[in-house]
């Protein structure tokens, strides 16, 4: 084990190197690397999402996915491109974020005189496409074909799929070129049902967050800069991260008539008279999973929130040799397990114990459960929560585990969730002032700054946003608009 | 119903029009249209695929899903470009059809000097990208870094994704430029193991059309002229149609070392020697779709494998006007149908009772449920399979249909299965030579034609292939190599 201090150093040893104390961002990237979830391909910008971080993602969409279609919404796939004069209908739009994006020029390759591969001259397309950065303009374009009278609304839509928007700095899961989302698109027949659904799928995404993530974040309307381009009002969860910084964990737009009037999304309303309709979008993606790790990791590498935990109780046989009756002991366990909707599995490599352990530890296992040969003939296991540290063994005999077994993981997500709400609270200052809150920025606080709505119109508070790097994060629903939250974002 | 033929028409009434007699292509693109599956996009050669269609595909995903993760498969994540050098890598690969695809040389958008958007000429890519056609080179270019030594080996990995290969004429499943797939990857120590692995896939997909999607193909292998480019041996199943043309079904290939050679996938060995590894690539994409259209439907259109069906059972509540106590008996059984695990649904719009039946008709929906008014106070039901045609009904006691519900599904299946394997039967002809082949196709035969392997061979072969439109389907498995399946194919 490479990255695990040696007994003879004065630190106590962790997994990962650095601490999160020593370098968040590369504390950070090492986790990512420890527990196998992703890692940077030769494309710029791009990722690959490994066996054991696609598996998280697939329980997150299997998560999300039910939630989505309880309240009534039906997956669909439209195209990966999008014509160049459907992103122009939408100058807000363009302006906004659709400029740096992938642009599909060509659509054959030959090789040229030097032998060399190369798009091919006579094969320039008429009118290029991008790939899409986000679909409201495609998926607008289908809506206003399907939406005759408001006897087809609401139209309920939703795509899962891979998304590309250029960027230059990026960082796995938080910012990457392409990446995988939902997007969900709704159309309605009037103002008040697309701002009721706004708000609605920003609960879904919440209860996905709580009962899922066990993530606590502020839930809230971005201030007007922050808005989604073409968006009349922006919603978003901001959690925070263990640095003190914010991540916006999902958005929920309530676009009014804006892409109604440029997709051109008519219906022969209840009057007998056409009109336009009412549309939200809404999108969670795989940079949940960052905001999963930059929560719940500790220096010895992931913690995964058992809901959403590819593998929730690993076991790992202790033995010196290849023991037979042991492994065929521990198979019996995880079957009963899973016979109880567990996700268990056995560790069965040759690795030594101290490799097996840590490689469940940095991959944040929320329960390891070891059984050596006394244990074996006992009748007994030793199991640690992920949670709550290496010392914190227990030694139960094996029914009483299997007991429990469900309990203990919803003890974990509780433990997860709790101090996920603790350290929002510990980490967010009141201030009455805009000079308060640069007097707090000033002595290097990490964390959010809560203020009364009206620093967002003091004269100074864009020349005190830029020099410590704040955003206006949200406007909570906790205080009724009364206050802005105000803090360092990835 | 604008498309069932009125009462005073001669011919029988059928939901689409024209029959597959008539003109088998243009009742393909009506079923797909009157059962909202997908359709045509602005975006030339891709499509969309609707809810109904969508539903359909995530259930096919799912049962492959399962069977995939079985063989101990684990699915990732690939970045969808892939970098010019990387295809130039593998010159079959290349000549083979990497090169109609869409090529992707900007990274950014401007406005030019008339306000028109257009590639920003300084954001030219030094070097270009090809959206993935698909992804041996770059999930190589992975498999090369992460496998070090035999202990690394096998790797098995699947990515479930769009892919893009630039089509001049397009059909709805068939042939679109973007596509929906699942493609594995795996690389072995061995090239026996990599040909058991490639046999393994087929025998998956297999498992997945048989039991499934009730569809029975051929199994075998694709002459050297057929094979994917860049293997040395390539599966196959192949489908019989309706009109008695072959749908390449999925391929599972060997690509011993050549894809290990150009992606430099090398391994330290048992012996300690670097060696190069072996590997394989299948896939099965939503083309399956079309070859279920095409296998099951009739001239009342789609006709659903329940097993996949995006809804098994459809319930009508028959009634002149809104009868709550009918509609909450409807939801009733609805609920105990579900509680057996059966995907069921209630039709509650106000539609008139011909629209909903020509509806889930039309929809393929196995089974149909009617409940009017006398049945609802005598606690019976009519129902009828939609398999055997509109008049097969059945009236029982609601008791009677929840205990045989599942049974019924089943039966459908079977049923269904039976059609396909009796018509893969019946519309194959033996021949004994060229000659005999040639005579077939000149009466207008539709089917395959089973023929020595040695006529492929014939120099009359390649002339009298192009001129009926025929190509080598496979050396099915179930003669051991004796014979070839030749046909038309889509």
């Amino acid at each position: 084990m490479t990255n695990v201090a040696t007994k003879t150093d004065k630190k106590p040893q962790t997994a990962i190197s650095p601490t999160r104390a020593e370098n968040f961002p590369e504390w950070y990237q090492e986790v990512i690397k420890a527990a196998e979830l992703a890692e940077n391909s030769p494309v710029r910008g791009c990722m690959i999402i490994k066996p054991y971080g696609y598996a998280l993602w697939e329980n997150i969409q299997k998560q999300l996915d039910d939630r989505i279609k309880a309240v009534g919404v039906e997956n669909a796939y439209f195209p990966l491109l999008i014509p160049l004069s459907f992103i122009s209908r939408e100058a807000e739009h363009i302006d906004g974020f659709a400029k740096e994006c992938a642009v599909v020029t060509h659509h054959r390759l030959e090789k040229n005189s030097e032998g060399k591969l190369v798009p091919a001259p006579d094969a320039e397309l008429e009118e290029p496409f991008v790939i899409r950065p986000t679909s409201e303009t495609i998926i607008g374009d289908a809506m206003a074909r399907w939406t005759q009278s408001y006897r087809d609304l609401p139209l309920l839509l939703n795509q899962w799929c891979n998304v590309m928007r250029w960027e230059m700095r990026t960082r796995l899961f938080l910012r990457t070129s392409e990446f995988l989302w939902q997007e969900g698109h709704n159309a309605f027949e009037t103002a008040d049902e697309a701002e009721a659904d706004a708000r609605k799928m920003l609960d879904v995404y919440n209860d996905l967050y709580v009962n899922a993530l066990a993530l606590s974040g502020f839930c809230g309307e971005k201030t007007a800069d922050e808005r989604f381009p073409g968006a009349i009002r922006t919603y978003t969860i901001e959690i925070m991260m263990q640095d003190g910084k914010a991540l916006q964990a999902c958005t929920s737009h309530n676009l009014g008539q804006t892409f109604a009037k440029s997709c051109d999304i008519k219906f022969q309303g209840r009057d007998g008279r056409e009109q336009l309709a009412w549309t939200t979008s809404w999108g969670l993606s795989t940079r949940s999973i960052g905001g999963l790790i930059m929560s719940h990791g500790d220096d010895d590498g992931l913690i995964m929130p058992p809901r959403v935990a590819p593998v929730q109780i690993i076991i790992l046989p202790i033995m010196k040799e290849k023991n037979p009756a042991l492994l065929e002991h521990a198979d019996h366990l995880k079957r009963n397990l899973q016979a109880l909707g567990i996700r268990a599995k056995v560790d069965t490599s040759d690795d030594r114990a101290p490799d097996k352990m840590w490689r469940a530890i940095k991959r944040g296992i929320p329960i390891r459960v070891e059984i050596g040969e006394r244990e074996l003939a006992e009748g007994k296991l030793t199991f640690t929560r992920r949670d709550l540290g290496r010392e914190s063994k227990t030694t139960c005999s094996e029914n009483e585990f299997l007991e429990s077994a469900q309990n203990t993981l919803d003890a974990i997500h509780e433990e997860l969730l709790n101090r996920s709400r603790t350290r929002a609270k510990e980490m967010i200052k009141n201030v009455t002032s805009l000079a308060e809150l640069k007097d707090i920025y000033q002595s290097n606080f990490s964390g959010f700054v809560k203020a009364p709505i009206a620093v967002l119109d003091d004269p100074d508070y864009q020349t005190i946003k830029k020099e410590y790097s704040l955003s206006a994060r949200c406007i909570p629903f906790e205080d009724e608009g009364a206050t802005v939250l105000i803090g360092k974002s990835y």
